[in-house]
C-alpha cells in the first residue's frame, strides 16, 4: 500500500477542536483494553503464565480440544464482526468507519454481562469472503455478533454460518431488535387488553431488522402482519422481490395489501417502523382504536412520538429522550451471556422467543403505556435474560454445560 | 459441523484433578478480559459512548480515515495471530490448543509496554488463506505480531503482508529472538574484547528464528556464519534448498563448509542453537578460545549450560532458571510499543537493530559472564526498547507521528 506517512497524521490543533464535542473527548483513544487476569510479576508467575507452564495446557486442550473453553479465555469472548456496509442510519461507511460503533458493542457486552467482545472490523463485503473469514476466526471466540452487515448479504451470511460452526452467531441487528420489539409489543398487548393473535400489524422496512421482527412477530402469532419496502407493500407476486422477501410475502399480508405502508395502516393495530421514512399524522389517526406505534428510526423516527401519541394508546421509538426506548442493548449482552454460560452451540428461535418473553416480564405490575419496556440501565434485565436464555438452550438441547 | 452437545462436556472431576497442577489452575477461566475504559452507568454514558454521539465519531472517520487512530482503541491493539502450526517446541497443534500461548503472548504485550492485545488463532495454514485473512482483519488492528507459523510459510506470510499493509508485521519467533540474541551477542563479544566482525559464529537451525538470527547477526557485520539444518550445514550447491535457504547459502558459509554442526564448530566462536538438537561436550571444547554458546532450545538446551561453561566464556539458554535468558519478552513488547507510539507504517531492519543495541545497553557496567542480557522484570528494559525503536522510525522517514 503506498503511503506517504507524513501526508496523514492529523495536527493536535485539529483534534482539539473536535474534542470540544464530548462525544469526540470520550473517544479519544478508543474505549477498550484488553487486560491480564493472573498476576505476572516475576520468572515464576511467567513460568505458569507463559513458558514452561503454558506448554502443559496446550498439551491437554490438543489431546482435548473442548478443555479450551475451560482454560482460555474462548469460551467468554464473543467478536463483534461488521464490514462496515450498514452502519446506524450511515450507510456503507466503511471498517474503519464502522470501529467507534463496534467498539460501543463491545463495551456494553461487558458492562452489561460481563461478556469479553473484541470488535472485528473487517476488509471484505463478499458473502463467501465474510463467511470465509468468520470461519477462519471461530477458534478464537466463543460467539460471533454479527453487525451493520447490510441486507440482504446479512442473512445468507449469518444462514451460512450457523451452518458451518457449534457457536453462537447472532445478527443483532435482526435479533436484538426482534427480540425488544416482542417484548414491548408483548406488554402493549397486555395493556390494551390483547393478545398476540388479535394484532394486525404493519412494518415499514423489510432491511434486517424489518425481516426478523416480521419473523419473530409470525413465531409468536401475531394475527396478520404487512410489511413495505421502500417500493410499497410486499405482496405475493411483486416483481423483483429478494428471495428473503419472496418468502415474507408468502407468509405475510393475508389479505393481499398492495400499495403504500400508509394505505396498510388504515385500521391497522400495530405499526413498527424501521425505515428511516416518515409516517402522516393522518396515516397514524387512521389505524385502530388502541393503536400501538413503534416508530424506531434513529435519530428520527418515523413519526413524533408526541405527534403519535394524539391517536396511540402506546408510543415506543428508538430514543432515550422518550418513554419506551426499543434498545437493543436490553436483548445481547444477556442473549449471549446466558447461551456462553451453557456452552449453547447455536441460539435457537425459541431462546430469542424466551428472551423477549423475560424482557416482557421485568415490567410486571408497573406496566403503563409510558413503560412497556424497562430501561436498559434496570438491573433486574440481564439477569432475568441470561436465566431465560440458558434455561431454553437446554430445553431445546443445545447446551454442552 | 455436527455437534453432540452431550458429548463434549468436561466433568468437574477430570477439571479438579487438572487443576493439581498450578498451570492449570491459573488457566482455568483463561488469562485475558477486555474493560470499557469509559464509564456507561447511565443514559447520558450510554448517548455519547454509543448511539446518538458514536455516529459523529464514525463520520469523522469516514471523512478522514486516519482519526480512526485517535478515536477508537486500533493504533493501541495488536493481533497476535498464529495458525497453530509451530507451537513452542510442540509442533502443530493447531488454533484451539494454540490459543494458550497467544493468548499469554496478549498479556505479556499489556504488562511490558501498556499494549492491548488480541490473541487470534485461525483455522487455516495455507499461505493465500492466512495473508487474505489477516489483510481483511488489518483495519481492526494498529500492528499484526505472528505468531508459531512453521517454515518456511512464515517468511511467505511475513514478507506478503509486510508488502500489503501500512501497519507494523512482526513474526516474533524470528526477529523477537533475533534482536534479543543480537542485544546478548554485542555484550558478549564486549566482554570478551572483540567486535562483532571478529567472529565466526555457527547457528543449529534454520527456521524461522535460525533464519532470522542468521540475517540480523549479517546485517550487525558479524564475521562469518554458519548455518545448519537437520540435513548439515548449509552451503551453495547443496540440494533441494527452499528459497529462503538458497538465499542463506549465498549470503553465508564464506569457507563453504559441509557436514555437520559439530564439525563447524571446530574453532568457531559463537554457538547459537534454535534446532531442538543436541550437541556434544567434545564439539563445545573444540570451539576457539572466549566461545560463546547460545544453547537456546526449550525446555532442553542443546547442551547443559553446566557442561558448556567448562569450555565457553559466555553461556546463555531460552530458560528461566539459568543465567542469561535469552526471552523475546525483552523485545517485542517495547518494538510494538516504540513503533505504534509514533504509528510507524512499518518495522524497519533499522528498527530492530535499535532495539537490540538498546537491549544491550541496559546491562551496561554490570556487564559479566553470567549477566549479558537484562531480566525481563527489569523496568529499564521497556523504556529503552520503546525510545530507541521510536526514534529509529522517524529516522528511517516511517512515522507519521
Amino acid at each position: 500500500m503506498a503511503v506517504t506517512p507524513s501526508s496523514i497524521s492529523i495536527s493536535s490543533e485539529s483534534l482539539e477542536a473536535l474534542d470540544l464535542d464530548p462525544a469526540f473527548a470520550l473517544h479519544r483513544g478508543g474505549k477498550l483494553e484488553t487486560r491480564s487476569t493472573v498476576p505476572v510479576n516475576n520468572a515464576d508467575d511467567l513460568a505458569l503464565a507463559y513458558t514452561p507452564g503454558v506448554a502443559r495446557v496446550c498439551t491437554a486442550i490438543a489431546e482435548q480440544p473442548e478443555l479450551v473453553n475451560d482454560y482460555t479465555w474462548v469460551s467468554n469472548v464473543v467478536a463483534v464482526v461488521s464490514d462496515g456496509t450498514a452502519v446506524l442510519g450511515l450507510g456503507d461507511i466503511g471498517p474503519a468507519a464502522a470501529m467507534p460503533v463496534m467498539e460501543g458493542k463491545a463495551l456494553l457486552f461487558k458492562q452489561f454481562a460481563g461478556v469479553d467482545a473484541v470488535p472485528i472490523c473487517l476488509d471484505c463485503t463478499e458473502v463467501d469472503a465474510l463467511v470465509e473469514t468468520v470461519v477462519r476466526l471461530a477458534p478464537s471466540f466463543g460467539g460471533i455478533n454479527l453487525e451493520d452487515i447490510s441486507a440482504p448479504r446479512c442473512f445468507e451470511v449469518e444462514d451460512r454460518l450457523r451452518g458451518l460452526l457449534d457457536i453462537p452467531v447472532f445478527h443483532d441487528d435482526q435479533h436484538g431488535t426482534a427480540i425488544v420489539v416482542l417484548a414491548a409489543l408483548t406488554n402493549a398487548a397486555r395493556l390494551t387488553g390483547r393478545s398476540l393473535g388479535d394484532l394486525r400489524a404493519v412494518v415499514a422496512g423489510a432491511g434486517a431488522s424489518g425481516v426478523a421482527v416480521s419473523r419473530i412477530l409470525l413465531n409468536a402469532g401475531i394475527g396478520d402482519i404487512a410489511v413495505s419496502d421502500s417500493k410499497g407493500l410486499i405482496h405475493q407476486g411483486r416483481d423483483g422481490l429478494n428471495p428473503v422477501k419472496e418468502a415474507l410475502a408468502r407468509d405475510t399480508n393475508r389479505a393481499a395489501l398492495r400499495g403504500s405502508t400508509e394505505e396498510a395502516l388504515a385500521g391497522a393495530d400495530v405499526f413498527v417502523g424501521l425505515s428511516g421514512s416518515t409516517v402522516s399524522e393522518a396515516a397514524i389517526a387512521s389505524m385502530a382504536p388502541g393503536a400501538i406505534v413503534f416508530a424506531l428510526s434513529n435519530p428520527e423516527p418515523e413519526v413524533h412520538p408526541a405527534v403519535a401519541g394524539r391517536h396511540a394508546q402506546v408510543v415506543a421509538t428508538g430514543r432515550s429522550d422518550f418513554p419506551n426506548q426499543i434498545n437493543n442493548v436490553l436483548a445481547f449482552p444477556g442473549v449471549f451471556r446466558g447461551a456462553l454460560d451453557v456452552r449453547a452451540t447455536t441460539i435457537t428461535e425459541n431462546m430469542k422467543v424466551a428472551a423477549a418473553q423475560a424482557l416482557a416480564a421485568v415490567v410486571g405490575d408497573d406496566l403503563s403505556a409510558d413503560y412497556v419496556i424497562p430501561s436498559p440501565f434496570d438491573g433486574r434485565v440481564a439477569p432475568a435474560v441470561i436465566a431465560a436464555v440458558a434455561a431454553q438452550a437446554r430445553a431445546d438441547g443445545v447446551a454442552r454445560l
